[in-house]
């Protein structure tokens, strides 16, 4: 299979699943010693895994959690954001120029705790946090594993214990079998899309992070094919309009409280469109993963999909995703 | 001038700025009787508006402000919106599919205070409100006025008085202004850009809801052409990258906290794309508004300037925008 090491995605998984442990210890002690809100704070692929977390917990909980933005932050400020508030980011390089501006300012001058997950040890923006967590990659489930103890520590979340102990027993297996089975789609559905003038990305619920992430830090970023993402819910107030025989649109369904909102475009969509694709997390039999906690993973399954998917698009348009035309090229 | 009617104009923003007075008895009631936190309710180009008062909240108050996408809210619910909850909302037909059936939840499961602005009388969701305003249009005007007493209850918004008595002495007056001097741009702008195959929109701050919302509900859902909005810092971590030369581009620049996200994009674009344009509400004089007020109307400038471009959109493009091909054409 194309770019795809199977061993190396489960241990990937199984090592991020792995710092639960860790995790719990720090929010555990900030639980204890009290909190006023949570901050996730990001720009870019981290804000779309902040909106994922922060719609998360709205499923579950009242805990006040918020997505900031960390170029918002340094211009509008945040009035809510004290010294007793949570911060938490994640960083692959650890270097990210608005987050780590965004970090200082609110070390010096706010003084909330800082939890920070980058993927390597070293890095100026683990300097400033006060706990850091370093593990590569599993970004989503980090900050899911952390808001998860959270709610538990309110009694918002009785199926703590429960959801993880079937998530170390099977998800990292569960994972590399949704990408095993999703090769041939992704296959076909590169093969049919690679030359895309404009692909529409239809989503809800903790898929609308995905959705967003996936159109502009995926298709535009690092493909070079443009998108527009669309919640499904905003889909039927503007956007549906411009819709036609031959647009190119994906719906991305999940199985969380907004899988309604997604399932409605589906219904209507054929209608006008012959150039729709589903990708439904239904799709997958996530072996030993119990019917009620498919929701909390289907960001996790639609990601493991799109992976495929973009193995082969790299392939198919000799585009290697690691280059950029402006990002990190020029000073801006 | 096209499709402008300067007295109807005037007249539209003087008796919005009239109604002040009743937004002001039930405001003022409301924070006596006391409020946990205030959503505003919205879906599609009310959802846009509530982004934008809530951007506003954000720049002088700690007030717990949200909001609250009706489709989202049917379906993920908010723990967060109670009995001691204040939802506000606006409609054009009072008749919103998603946003009634909201109302309906709230009003029978939830007892939140609900305040309306609604264009007419007697419609199925003023029946659901406890406090109705009637008027039309000038929803952003609405939202504002309302937000802003509910600041200055609080003690957040000491301009308050001072920012009214301006504005309802010289707002309308410099709203038609801008409009006027807009015409030739519009005309320009529109001659330019009506065959787009895609329109790229960039804004911040106070801007961003209105670039999402003229975005979608204008372009697309009016002139059927195909955009994507963008907010200025996101612009810069991943769409970027599939702008070139010739790419259709418009950027957004506002006077509030968040000018100098739109200004680095500013600095940047020209160096990547020969075909952007900059709208800047800071051209318009906005004769006696004071300069520290400027930013809180600049979505309103930003607006009367892209009602120029509309008005020669729709005659270019012989395409009345009252049409929809789907939208209340079809059941979905």
């Amino acid at each position: 299979m194309l770019k795809f090491d199977e061993n190396w995605w489960f241990e990937s998984f199984r090592g991020a699943l792995e710092k639960r442990q860790e995790i719990e210890s720090i929010v555990d002690k900030v639980t204890e010693e009290g909190y006023d809100n949570i901050f996730f704070l990001g720009i870019g692929g981290t804000y779309a895994s902040s909106m994922q977390v922060v719609q998360h917990v709205k499923e579950f909980s009242a805990m006040p959690t918020f997505v900031e933005h960390a170029a918002e932050y340094m211009t509008t400020g945040n009035r809510a954001l004290n010294k007793n508030s949570v911060v938490v980011f994640s960083s692959v390089s650890g270097t990210t120029e608005e987050v780590l501006v965004a970090l200082k300012y609110i070390k010096e001058h706010v003084g909330a705790r800082i939890i920070g997950f980058i993927d390597k040890e070293n890095t100026p923006m683990g300097d400033l946090a006060d706990y850091v967590v370093i593990y590569p990659m599993n970004e989503q489930l980090k900050f899911f594993m952390l808001a998860d103890r959270f709610m538990w520590n309110r009694g918002d979340f009785d199926d703590y214990e429960a959801l993880y102990e079937e998530l170390d027993a099977h998800l990292p297996a569960a994972l590399v079998d949704v990408e095993k089975r999703a090769d041939g789609f992704g296959k076909a559905f590169a093969e049919k899309h690679h030359k895309d003038e404009m692909h529409y990305f239809i989503g809800a619920g903790n898929q609308m992070g995905a959705t967003y992430s996936y159109a502009m830090c995926y298709w535009e970023e690092q493909h070079w094919i443009r998108t527009k993402s669309i919640h499904a819910a905003e889909f039927l107030h503007g956007t549906l309009e411009i819709i036609d025989r031959d647009t190119n649109v994906t719906l991305f369904l999940g199985e969380d409280s907004q899988r309604p909102l997604a399932e409605r475009v589906k219904a209507f969509l054929p209608r006008i469109c012959g150039n729709c694709t589903f990708i439904d997390t239904k799709d997958y039999p996530l072996e030993g993963i119990s019917q009620r906690f498919r929701g909390h993973i289907s960001h996790l399954v639609m990601m493991a999909v799109n992976r495929r998917i973009d193995a082969h698009l790299e392939k198919i348009n000799c585009h290697p995703v690691e280059i950029r035309r402006y990002y990190r090229k020029l000073n801006y």
